[in-house]
């Protein structure tokens, strides 16, 4: 059978990424405490092509995922950009995984446990000589407002806000941290059950610690700022305010070793 | 050219709807203030198909809907769904239009003046004897929470909020009167630029009115009851919780002739 | 600590559902073939509240949900509901859960394994003497135009399209089973891994299968009305015609014992 | 009343973004056809803030967006991020604006007219010495797969799909100009209206016109290297793939004074 996608192409036009997009696949990722967590992600895959080839082989990018699916870790994504490097003839790989992830939260006050989802993601990039690995967390978290409640005689405007942190590292970071670190800048955490002692307890916390968007993001920074394994940041804050109906956002991007 | 869809069908499965949905298209619609308002509409064109036909012909409707576009009004629909059901030999027609609807604001203080974006909705059904029409909006606005406010010393989470009213009515009912049943019931209305002294004003006014989404449903409830033009409707509010991650309903739906 | 929800209500509205919505939680669902499946839904649950009450209480939806998101089953979903309807004082408890479902389907001539993801829903409604349940299937299928293919000397325009199937029975009727229904009545079922020998009988299979909207749907009502188990069903199939940037449609409600 | 934004921030981080996200607004940009068209707008809207600042006045952004909002074009576009530079004492202002943009088609045997909805985006960024402008436009267009075509004994699978040309130009470059270079590149172009001699002509042409994306992509980059007017490209194109579930994709950045 003829193979369309290797014939010869003379329009001279390198693609950087040609590949699939907008997989669903049931994946396994690791979980700092119960050791792994099975999840259902979104998924990207890439590789490079060459000026002189017609198409890529997209069959090929769902074979190898399909023998790494149950180990999504930085070592494993290496080695899976590696084969589809081969496997495809290409220069680079890359692969893009955002997926809901859970951690059981217990209540401030009444201790109550339950769920509660982060959307996480990986993105690995490979050629010959570089590894590139990005680790990021989606946090939804609660920020009030310090010039409504300055100005104010009682109250003070509060909303759903997240807090997008991506990180290059030396070492693994995990998820569970950045997800602390974004909940201990906002004004309060969040939680999917909150009893009305835990329900006062976030309300006041909240009005002790009133953050504009930037706050956090300069909050998150700092954290960042400090843990060494880190090497580089984006810290993005974006929150659904509640007297408008559109959005206030503060970004961050930081490369330390500069 | 043969027409497959005029082919004979013995199945014998009556369809209650085939058509186009998801269609994204210039429309003008009557606007309380400047008599009209351009806006893009997502737009959903069906009609019925006897257990005879193979199948419908969707270029006619939006052949149909061209001659409309530029008079979307209860008249007009009646008349486009009548055309639908002639062009299309069907017996029930049905529209869904969807776009956003500008209205100017002035901030309660300063009184400055913006757009806001609610989400407004048309819905025409027609048979041989009867015309359905209904009307919708979406109002972003703010709800503080009553519980939240009673028992912490300071403070009270508060979020955005959407309240989406849906009504049948024997007369003419703008869009601005059902948005303004929804603001007046709400915590606090939303505008898209506020002053320091209008965020004072809004903040401590949301303090003031502190609602459940049960209260702002009910709230609208009281309003439409007494409004004789109206005879259905239904009332939904949805808040973004700023201290969960999920979000707090309240629907109400009444048949007032019963 | 005062029960704000709990108090009088004096404003004689009575709303037929409060309660959480767009809730992301991890729960475990039946799997025909492994006995069961873990997966990431968002769920909706409601009661009804009555006149003289203030509000509902949000907190206790989680606690219920907690104790049987591990087993989501009819007979424990009926439970679940009993329980809410007691531990929220209301006569009607209501959930809606939606979640990606994930099949290893074997390509037709290649026989290579892939996952597919359907997105799968459960409804359960229950008074004191009534349990309403329902089960829904998305399943992502191909469509090539009958009238295209008559009147072109070559080709045919062909798309993704989706067919949605919610029934109601006597009887259980698994996912894997409505999803095979969908797959029969399209032009040709997808896949998530197609070598080129598969293609070309997918390609080739399609071309002999022409199929409108209204084909697929009458299609899968004739296999719903074979079977016995089943007493209500709604099919919709829309179709993301490739050569319009609209959508085609066709629907069929039936309840069979009329 | 107290500033609290203008409050003096010692945490020492520089925000390279602070702003406005997600708001709905009416504009009215240019056309080439008819001088000026009316639309509706998601916008956001940026400033940097220095380490001695602890926040941005957020009000601002709309009330220069107010003064512009008529006139979206690429002058005073430039107009108005100096203003944005001004108000919010900023080294950086930015703006991205994404809304629909209609053209008026004729199906190419019936000449029938109909509108077709494009998704435009025009981003704009200041310094004191720089002024960086892009336009963008989202292209609906139809591929059809040259392996299922070369490998099948008739038909081949066939799909809407979607051109992304991203640009950076010298002179003007109307969004019509990209959008012909989009439609030229597919398999067929879509419209909203096509009758059935239409309907055969676009099979036709698609099937003697067989495209993957890297196709699509590598002919849209022949006609962006051509135009001088344009110094650097990104290229996108997603094609909904009809055998699958997921999506096929293929991109080209160039920069071409390198």
């Amino acid at each position: 059978m003829k193979d369309v996608q290797n014939q010869k192409d003379d329009r001279n036009v390198y693609l950087q990424r040609v590949g699939i997009r907008n997989l669903s696949y049931p994946i396994t990722v690791m979980d700092k405490t119960n050791g792994y967590q099975d999840t259902v992600a979104k998924i990207n895959m890439y590789v490079d092509l060459p000026e002189h080839f017609r198409g890529t082989h997209m069959s090929r990018f769902v074979e190898v995922l399909n023998k790494y699916r149950l180990g999504i870790d930085p070592k494993l994504i290496r080695q899976m950009l590696e084969e589809l490097r081969t496997k495809l003839k290409a220069s680079t790989a890359r692969v893009e995984i955002e997926f809901p992830y859970f951690l059981v939260k217990e209540a401030p006050v009444s201790g109550q446990k339950s769920f509660l989802s982060y959307t996480c993601r990986i993105e690995g990039q490979k050629t010959f000589e570089k590894y590139d690995f990005l680790v990021g967390v989606g946090v939804p978290i609660l920020t009030l407002c310090p010039c409504s409640k300055e100005i104010s005689e009682y109250g003070a405007h509060n909303q759903r806000a997240v807090a997008w942190i991506n990180i290059r590292s030396r070492k693994l970071v995990w998820f569970e941290e950045l997800i602390e670190y974004a909940e201990q800048a906002a004004s309060a955490p969040v939680y999917t059950i909150l009893k009305r002692s835990d329900e006062k307890y976030i309300t006041e916390r909240a009005y002790e610690n009133p953050r504009f968007v930037e706050d956090v993001a300069r909050e998150i920074a700092l954290k960042l700022n400090a843990d060494e394994r880190i090497f580089w940041y984006r810290v993005e804050v974006e929150s659904f305010e509640s007297i408008h109906a559109h959005n206030a956002y503060a970004c961050v991007t930081k490369y330390k070793e500069e």
